[in-house]
């Protein structure tokens, strides 16, 4: 019955501070841009854990009071994106287990790729599902690893499988934190009030006013608890392969991932898309919010000024409904308005983050044209997006994505622009520096990390979705 | 972390009907004094199943908008009581389970009196559990039986556990009806339009104008599909343990069980309180609304007018909320008032079904005595309650159940009554002929059918509850 | 723009009481059989007026955040029932005005028949009108009265109107009501550790354990402030014309009103049936719960026994959805279900307080056939309903009532009873004695205390509705 | 009871557009940047006026299904913006209200200065109030005009009020729209499929892909009916005084109000700034999202590179709950986070719109401390806010107002900036050119329009606010 849902999430959590849940709250809430269909809290007293979870934003799902039932100075969160219509409360983590060992909470972020064959396996060994989440295989492979030892139950459970996780796990007394060894999601480590936490990225602990202490490793189990923090390398040494759609898309401006400040990163990959597909113009427009730092950087870059020629609605949220018997169709009008009075006979240059099906940025442009600007030169701050990701970014199957079956003109052509450049692979790489060689770049390149497992599963989802 | 809850619900199912969720609906609906926690239905179209669950009563947890969404000709449904605060969605049945033969949704009505020890033992076997249910632990046994077909994996399942359970079962093209070897729970079978329900009372049949079939007898295992109903009697055979307590309080007075009507054996229960504790009076006043029935029997045996001396306030729900502030407790008040003009100076017998704690029974008094009563003396249409149930019914530990640790005179002191007199264990008998010998009538008599298992944990919440 | 709304509702206040408005909350939940639309509080600290209200049923409107805020040692309320669709929160009582002479709050149960020529006479002049509530209309006199005090003005404002209304006023010092000179709706004073209540009825007044001191008179004012009580009575004289729909339908049965108890009118209603209608019979059934009181009168009278022969779900709400795209309709059924065990080749009396329309009526003679009852004899504890109430009650109009169209015989076969009779206006007399000269029994009788206002408005509507 | 309200709010109409409420619907949620605390459409069929309201924004208001029940071809809508706790749905516009000679509906944005001395004239003279609208105000006006035409009416009306309005009014077959002499606030007319629209800023047209018209001039009166639009000036003739605050602040950036595009106008004081108050440093800083106009333009005029280095949450909502039992005060940071990778070490240029309290800014400075910014020089893109504004910006008293009572070194060392400037008043007046005599600038000059009423409250009002 349970279709896999992709793991697209943000993490978060604290051990030994008296105000554990709160501050998860407020972490979530920074981390509120990786997910906004559910988030939940588990605190933990040392005794007993506590769960609070609801669909929909952090602020929506939490309130005084049940901020309050979450007792204890230990605790961890989640919040959760999720690609299909079965968003439902049983598909919101953190996820709760009660095994031999006790009970433990969970919070994964990632997709991992060989769920369906051990799912398959566990079920033909008499495992029963309740969920689709990735997470409910772990924490049967873990329950069933006959390894008296957490720490090596938990190593023997992640052994088995494959693909990209930042997990937070919680148990009575301890918080652990462990990063995939390809490190395909983030995970960084503070410390406020001399207490550590774990959280998918640092925006979290600014908003906290804690301390960043670095980065978890790709591969590396780090271990929280009364002696202090042990890290572990556990797993056999695998190619670093960091997301580099965190960098161009998916992270917040002011997080620092790796070393490299994101927003900062994004002027980079605008000074090469210059260096690389130069234009004259007399304006430099980012499609907001994603475009704005690479629009800066080709500004900067290029002389040309920047300018704000789309406006953003800030008040458009989940609940919009588009009237259904209208005659019209909004779109991402609802969204974006352009402004007429400054693009008016201006030769404009667009900068969006990547192009997807095509269809949103075909709108853009023609928006553009109706408040007259004079030519359009649109550019995409990444590489042609070709391949599906399996690693927990929601990417459309191949058909779909109008890179993987269109030529670059073909695509400007279908955009009404006057001109269309995407940066090189080479370009990215470049402005990501030092970070070159240590990135995913699948969804550009085709050239994935993790083989696919041989399961029919797999394959009819790499070529079918 | 999951504390065990006692499961005292209603279940529903029905087979290939076009409106099959939304006879479900209604059927939960005619179920509701059974559980006011939580609904849930899932139905099945042969393919898929889907699900609405929700925390509350039928009404607010269905919509015209879900139930449409509930495709299919196949359904069941559950509707829940829980006895403790932990009634989180995640609790709310029928569970949807994912396991290698495919997916089953099951609604169960009952409590297992051994779940304890085989949880034990399936964590020991790398069991993983996300909820607090029965049901989970049943349907991993039915995964890790072995079987290739459904049915003997079903019976295998059930052959480990011990206790209380009415059972509906949907899988994507069976419904499957099942009552526990001493038949504690009822569970009936109805027909409407050609097409076979399973419901916990036939209330639930009434309201659909369903015709009632027969009673699921004890130990009887049902399958419904293409193919029609065919009756299955798996499990050795035990002495039918009906719950007595089913006829005293819990049934709605319109339900046939076993061939008794509920109100007409209430009614009995009054004939037998008159013969055996025979009171002058003027007025004999029921507490509404379980204690109706017994009253008129007992004012049709007696001669004594009936009167409604006590109105009951039929707004009374769940979201009242007793300003905390207040200086004064109005607790039974909220719910009932008595009739001056109707009591003062009257003599009374009060009837009432049951006495548990005491508190209650003592308001009341209270609140007859302000009306002016001139003699209070109250009749209990069953034994005293002196020991707890462990099938189902939700009663406090022995300590808190006052017959358990008062005699008679000293629990009519307690509540100030004129005179008490509880009816007899064998008047009780006598009163639900011919059904007699086939009762459980544990909490009077401390006779419990099943011996419990030897785990310790077990042994504690006997004499700890 | 606004329709006319009937006031059909419940009033409430208290004066100088330390928890004013949790008190009014508690008497607002005891009054809410008098309408389930809409309730409001509104409460004096002496310097501010502060007002919670809403839609719906008491104890959804009241949390025990917004109680707290209602800061004050005086406070009234107002629960209503709306017989139309357009009840929005703009109609929900008590209505707070700004006038020259400061902040009044106003409650109004009845309803009024020269409104509309008045709310002609006003707009003429100017006046503009937010809501549809005949309170708008009063306190708009008593704003344009010309009279420095305000008990003169609020008189002034009263002499024009002409209807039923029980008046609870609060200003910031002083807590009034008033009954019109008719009396038809109730009202009546209590008093609770020293502080006055006022009240629709009775079983408010029990809830809070409050003394019944007395009911005020029709033509009555009184003003309660920091003097005590002074009563007045500064209206013409009116014959008193008590509705007598309170004591057979509308009022709680634990009420007492003008010296009768509900209930036990109810039951001589019911002794008057059998002396005027007797039947060979097995069984006496109520319709409940309304018909309850007149069957237990009617099965004393009789000798015949009385039994719940039709059960009611308790949680038949507003918010139970009738699934739209079925094939059945359920109407009455999702209410009441009848006792087949108990009813089976029985000949039965069925007793119920009224037929409006006769539609209800006629799908529980179906359910009791269906129940294979043998004889089916209906006996209605009223006179046949033959005209509209202009006063408050929610009546259809004439076209609509079906004894105002039809035969008794006629009725009886549409009903398909096997007999059906109707308490005659005397026997109905009889039944209330002594009030039998101070009622207003217009919707049987025809004779109207109040002469319609000349306007077309009326005209139209006593002819058209 | 009611205390006024500042009225600073959006409003719109269309007639004669089958999709008048959608289209209502859409217009509003484009203006929901001018108020988030109410909604309501009123819709027309010529025959009755419809209404739905509710407190909140836009898109948790309106629905599909009560969208669907505003039928009808003419529509206004509201939206508010309220600077007290009393935002109940009350207050919520457009008012309904029947009198003499219909029903109208009307929506208002301004703030009028004489509305207590008329309602007190008004209740003085018998009108009663249920809001504390300025609205209310001007219907009785209205109402009580004595003339037969509704035109008529409307001017005797506005001729007694004075201050801020921009004003959109319904009846059954006509869309009026209104802009007081002065011109205080916007109101554009636009045009789509030949229907009419008046909104109170074109970034409403755009989204429905209207064409803009004009601008509705100060003074002037637009009748819009089956004979099209006629336009009227009733009024004698002021001298404009459009709010320049809404250039500096208020508007979207995308609308053009009076011939001024916004952001193109917050660019040039941006120019201004630089010109006036020239700085060296590393980067120039907005705060988001006000800021970005001005900063863009000062980066441009000043050769410094605009950089993103405050980072906005836009998941920040009125739902947010700072945990109360925190040790922290999270405040400002919940909004925004500094990017120390890009701020660390550098001289920085903040610009903001305007300073208040300042206590706001306090906090930004100091996380840009916090962020390690070498230098912080901040820089006002509006002269220094000294004079509370009476005609609908919400500021607060004169004594809060930092500006009004501190010299700008004293706000400076308050704020800990290294330097800070306001621009000057000519600065300003140069940069929104040619209106530089057309605009009201009296919240920095304290050059009030309108001279205030005698009565004592407005004095009241404007010392002790």
């Amino acid at each position: 019955m349970f279709n896999k849902l992709k793991e697209h999430c943000g993490v978060f959590g604290i051990y030994e501070h008296p105000e554990a849940a709160n501050l998860t709250y407020l972490g979530l809430y920074a981390l509120q841009h990786r997910g906004q269909e559910g988030a939940g809290i588990v605190s933990s007293d040392g005794h007993k854990l506590r769960v609070v979870k609801g669909t929909g934003l952090v602020a929506d799902v939490f309130t005084e009071e049940n901020l309050h039932s979450l007792k204890g100075s230990t605790a961890i969160g989640h919040i959760r994106y999720s690609t299909t219509g079965e968003s439902t409360l049983n598909n919101v983590q953190p996820m709760v287990v009660d095994y031999a060992d006790g009970t433990i909470a969970i919070s994964h972020n990632g997709n991992l790729v060989n769920t369906q064959v051990i799912r398959d396996s566990l079920e033909d060994q008499g495992v029963t599902f309740l969920t689709s989440l990735d997470t409910e295989i772990i924490v049967n492979l873990l329950a069933r690893s006959g390894c008296e030892d957490f720490l090596e139950a938990l190593v023997y459970a992640l052994n088995f499988i494959k693909g990209a996780y930042s997990i937070v796990i919680m148990n009575r007394n301890e918080l652990i934190g462990v990063r995939d060894p390809y490190g395909f999601r983030p995970l960084c480590l503070g410390k406020l009030d001399g207490a550590y936490i774990l959280a998918s990225e640092t925006c979290a602990l600014d908003l906290l006013e804690a301390d960043f202490v670095r980065d978890i490793e790709p591969g590396e189990l780090v271990v929280i608890n009364k002696n202090g923090l042990t890290s572990y390398k556990p797993f056999p040494s695998k190619k670093e392969s960091f997301c580099v759609f965190e960098y161009i898309y998916f992270s917040r401006p002011d997080s620092d991932i790796n070393g490299l400040n994101v927003t900062l990163t994004r002027r980079k990959l605008g000074h090469m898309l210059v260096k690389e597909n130069p234009v004259e113009a007399d304006l430099v427009i980012p499609v907001p919010d994603s475009g704005i730092g690479a629009a800066l950087g080709y500004s900067e870059a290029s002389g040309i000024p920047f300018a704000e020629g789309l406006i953003r609605n800030h008040y458009v949220g989940r609940t919009f409904i588009e009237p259904k018997q209208s005659i019209r169709h909004f779109g991402v009008k609802i969204k974006l308005n352009a402004v007429k009075s400054l693009l008016e006979g201006k030769r404009i240059i667009v900068i969006d983050d990547s192009i997807v099906r095509g269809t949103t940025s075909r709108k853009i442009i023609k928006m553009l044209r109706r408040a007259k600007a004079k030519e359009i030169h649109l550019r995409i701050s990444s590489p042609p997006t070709k391949y599906p990701c399996f690693y927990g970014i929601d990417t459309p199957t191949r058909q779909e994505l109008i890179a993987a079956t269109h030529q670059i003109d073909e695509i400007s052509r279908y955009l009404t622009t006057d001109s269309l450049a995407y940066l090189s692979v080479e370009g990215m790489l470049e402005a990501i520096k030092p970070m070159e060689n240590r990135v995913c770049a699948a969804c550009f390149t085709g050239k994935y990390p993790i083989k696919f497992p041989t399961s029919k599963y797999r394959q009819l989802d790499l070529f079918d979705r």
